[in-house]
């Protein structure tokens, strides 16, 4: 099956994505425009995007002293990307958009990710503006999201710094009023002014050349009356800081903002995209040494506050959700990359023979390795874990359309799903794509170790997933301490509605009765787990064993999506007469037989709050 | 602890290597002795080795058009290896060596792995030696072996071919016999005397300038009376093949053999060590056009027969056995220094605070990151994995040692058990401590997925271990479709009655006597599903989950390992005052309940004979 043929089964025949046509927002598409969108998409990613993944791999971004060199090929890519409308693909018509849904806006996405994961600088940019129309001003959402979603101009998150990763509560980058200018700091039309100063550290996008300015969106702390700045995340504001200073009509005014690239992160994989070290308010670009701009008093880099101060954090985690549905969504499409390869190689390369009653006969002609069972064990791998994944994105996709746009009790159900769901859509595909990327080097032997093939590479790409955007430590802290609790359990309660819902619906279906109990017996095991960790009441004891119950808790969702998906392909076609159906059953089959009985052995450590590890003494490691 | 510590504790307590001194040949050994291999080989490791591990990675080697560029790096540390006299350490002192047991030898070069796994291009020459010693004429030995222990000359296998990796019955490099020489070409001394034409695949360390020579063993066909090469393995021989020709005193004859350089493979990591094509015999360095040289009639590079024709692949398994253990070696080995990395890192990086039972009080300092729950976990599982997998490595060589120098029981048990664990020796490590290295990476954060850190490099270095000597599926293989079988399953017999011994010992131990309890249930779980893979005496059956199989033969395995060595510690400290106990115990117990258990999940498909992978329909991918 192909991409195409695999988004066009879960968007239609899975998720009935037609179906939000009904909805005003989504009343003038049909399924010629999402086709249309979809075509485009995979268009440019075959032309412009899949040629060049390896030369950015090897051409890595350099910074000449001056300004940040990437090849030709990147800025090509991004200009098709932005020609192709998909920045805005889902806003508002008055805004330039095409008021796609975001299900088919993450579909059409998915060809890019899978083509050049690292090729794309513009993920980030359609985040940063979203956020900004939800808490931004007027001007703002005017002047600097709108010229994100044209592409004009691209955007970042800064978050981390060298000291504070995973430990936010710890930046120590200070926003002090810009008092002295002619405009008073509080009343600038781009929102109240600040003077920024601090380092950023693990910038995607960070400083480029491939747009006219970059907008980053910079978390500070303001001080207290006493210059001190509040401990905790408490203190956290959020500022739009532009590397160019721009006016309020959105052109740059010719000045650099003190915004200065302290380095390159030289990494792994994932390397077509530059990762940055940045200072702010270093004094390289001193705004006030430069002619022509109404700002003065005191150095720092220029920044305008986005929302109430203090309140940072929560404007940031607007952006995140859909961050981690972004991060899920390329480990998955890393991961179909390499499963896509790895088939290509297993259909293509005889080697060995067939094993028979008497041994191998050596007189007949090698078979071709897809025949070998060991190898359709490890293609079937990858594609049960990475089209799980790929279906998993598109249904939490599929409910940001229901929050935004479905009846409040739709709403409120959307909101409460996606809590307890994102940890698994961020985690998920980052753990087990990444295996499937493991798997699709070994279906090569010997080949895949080479860079000759490409999926050393992506393997290489895929390991960033685990660790961006939220460790899967965060993510498992995420799930067990929050949400699973947050509402009394509202969320855990509601994803075990639409999982026996799934579950009565398979006990129907002869060919998937078994798996269907399975799933039942083991969604209770979940249940019992989440009581037992959390049974004497004490953090410590129930989060030791986070990341084992949320590998428990993922492939419990996935083994219900599995359900989901080959329910509806056996609705469809009961004699299982097309392959795509027989793939699908026997997706789920796999995942139901090699996968979800791994979960015995997680939750064990959960049910029993195992202190093995949290009370292993220091000194012994 | 220290690798030195970890070392001492499982050579000493727990493997009594010193008892081996009453065995004829070690008489002259003690445990000075023993020690001060241990310290050369760490001071040389220490000064010559890890500090140009990054290096080589980045200077790759590359062809100048007429020979091999390495950095002078990897010929200081060749020379400085090929100085410790480790080459033939092991050999008799007749030959120069030192007659030391082998389980030493392997202890000492693991401070060579873990310094700089990529840097070392003479692991195979040892080998190589050896098996010369045992199937190679005295001539052969004197000439070749004896040049190949005094580091003079290196050594390679060549047995893969472009179109013929795991599948050797394929190769179709020929060997003729060379006629019309004056010498006649059965009676050369150095040995039957035969042109070769083929290419040669993968061979590691194929072409360098670091030593005088280069001592290839190849695999080729001797065609039958038709010309014509007999299928399958049976027609397989193995000849030596120069890449400088030598004359019957060991001395080069200034003729270059037709064995020319055909690439350099560009490799994902280990790129310290050349990996290269060889094309044998096509006429770049036609021996014949070269004066002086006592070879004629007919093209080719000039190869000597080893052993009987078409017995090549015995010969050659020879060599294998304790290839597979350095691949396992190699693989722990790079997982103890990223173990060590990570170690490092944690308990120096400060970031977020203990849980409290309110939450998280921001006033307070960070913790470093070996305080936190998670890391810990991650922290004990790469120790779990890496000394597990060395105690094992060490616990096989010490069966090498028996094999060499037992009483006819101990040889005849010895060879029995390492049949049975080899193909786990092999593959357990390649796939667990890669999974280590994962985890030091995720250990580090962002700062692991960049080049600064060396916890990348050892991720890519140790992702070859599954792939070379025998892929993980082949592995499997061997081991539930001919190891666990074979001499009527007394191998496997043998091994349980080892395991049961360990578990009625610490059945008597209270802190392990659980532990014991369930080892003893997996391995009957083991038993039963090795019954129930065959019992319809279909292979295909069988062998379809052998991977699964293997995965859990694994574990158990190593399980048993840890609770030997747990109930060895607690023997010599049984109040567990002392942190290396706490340690031993620790891993056990951490392995005993987050790692057995998962045995279950791969179990149930071998014993079902599940035909989910094996019976999917191939188009259906």
């Amino acid at each position: 099956m192909t991409l195409r043929t695999t988004l066009d089964f879960l968007l239609h025949d899975w998720l009935d994505t037609l179906s939000l046509t009904s909805r005003e927002r989504f009343t003038d598409h049909n399924r010629e425009t999402f086709d249309a969108v979809l075509d485009t998409c995979e268009r440019i990613a075959r032309e412009k995007y899949a040629p060049f993944n390896r030369l950015i791999d090897v051409q890595e971004p350099h910074f000449d002293g001056d300004k940040v060199v990437l090849p030709q090929a990147t800025q090509d890519a991004h200009d098709a990307f932005v020609a192709s409308g998909m920045l805005s693909a889902a806003q508002d018509y008055a805004l330039g958009g095409m008021q796609l849904p975001y299900t088919v806006e993450l579909a059409a996405n998915a060809f890019f990710s899978c083509a050049s994961v690292g090729i794309s600088a513009a993920l980030l940019t359609g985040g940063n503006a979203n956020l900004l129309m939800a808490h931004g001003t007027e001007l703002q959402k005017e002047v600097f999201a709108k010229n994100e979603f044209a592409g004009r101009w691209a955007g970042t998150m800064c978050l981390s710094e060298p000291q504070a990763g995973s430990s936010l509560s710890d930046i120590t980058t200070r926003a002090v009023p810009d008092t002295g200018s002619s405009t008073p700091w509080e009343q600038d039309p781009l929102g109240a002014r600040y003077r920024l100063k601090g380092n950023k550290m693990w910038i995607s996008a960070g400083d480029h050349e491939l747009t006219e300015n970059i907008v980053h969106l910079v978390l500070a702390k303001i001080p207290d009356a006493d210059g001190k700045l509040v401990p905790g995340t408490k203190g956290i504001s959020l500022f739009i800081v532009p590397k160019k200073l721009v006016d309020t009509q959105g052109q740059l005014t010719g000045v650099r903002n003190d915004v200065a690239l302290a380095g390159l992160n030289h990494k792994l994989g994932w390397r077509g995209t530059t990762n940055c070290l940045l200072n702010f308010g270093e004094g390289k670009f001193s705004v006030d040494a430069q002619a022509g701009g109404p700002w003065g008093g005191g150095a720092g880099a220029i920044g305008y506050l986005v929302g109430q101060p203090g309140k940072g954090l929560q404007c940031m985690f607007h952006m995140m959700n859909e961050a981690r549905i972004g991060v899920g969504m390329a480990a998955t499409m890393l991961g179909m990359a390499g499963y896509y390869a790895a088939l290509d190689y297993a259909q293509n390369r005889p080697q060995g023979r067939p094993i028979t009653g008497n041994g191998k006969d050596p007189a007949q002609p090698q078979t071709r390795i897809i025949e070998h069972a060991d190898v359709k064990r490890m293609l079937l791998a990858q594609k049960a874990y990475c089209e799980g994944a790929l279906a998993l994105e598109l249904y939490c996709a599929r409910l940001v359309d229901e929050q935004h746009t479905g009846n409040p009790a739709e709403v409120a159900d959307a909101r409460l799903l996606l809590e307890v769901l994102l940890p698994i859509a961020k985690s998920w595909p980052s753990e087990w794509c990444l295996e499937a990327n493991s798997l699709a080097i070994q279906v090569h032997g010997g080949y895949g170790y080479t860079r000759d093939f490409p999926v050393e590479q992506y393997w290489r790409d895929n390991r960033l997933n685990m660790i961006h955007e939220g460790t899967h430590g965060i993510q498992a802290m995420d799930l067990l301490g929050r949400k699973v609790l947050m509402d009394e359990g509202k969320g855990l309660k509601l994803l075990s509605h639409r999982i026996m819902a799934t579950v009565h619906r398979a006990s129907g279906i002869p060919a998937l009765a078994l798996h269907a109990k399975a799933l039942g017996r083991t969604l209770q095991d979940v249940g019992e787990a989440t009581q037992q960790a959390w049974s004497t009441g004490v953090p410590t004891d129930a989060l030791a064993n986070a990341v084992p119950y949320m590998q428990a808790f993922g492939h419990t969702v996935l083994a219900w999506i599995w359900l989901d998906v080959a329910a509806c392909a056996l609705d469809n076609d009961p004699a299982q007469s097309e392959v795509s159906t027989q793939g699908h059953v026997g997706c789920a089959r796999y995942f139901f037989h090699y996968e979800l009985p791994k979960t015995k052995a997680w939750l064990a450590v959960v049910q029993s709050r195992d202190m093995t590890c949290a009370t292993f003494p220091s000194e012994a490691f």
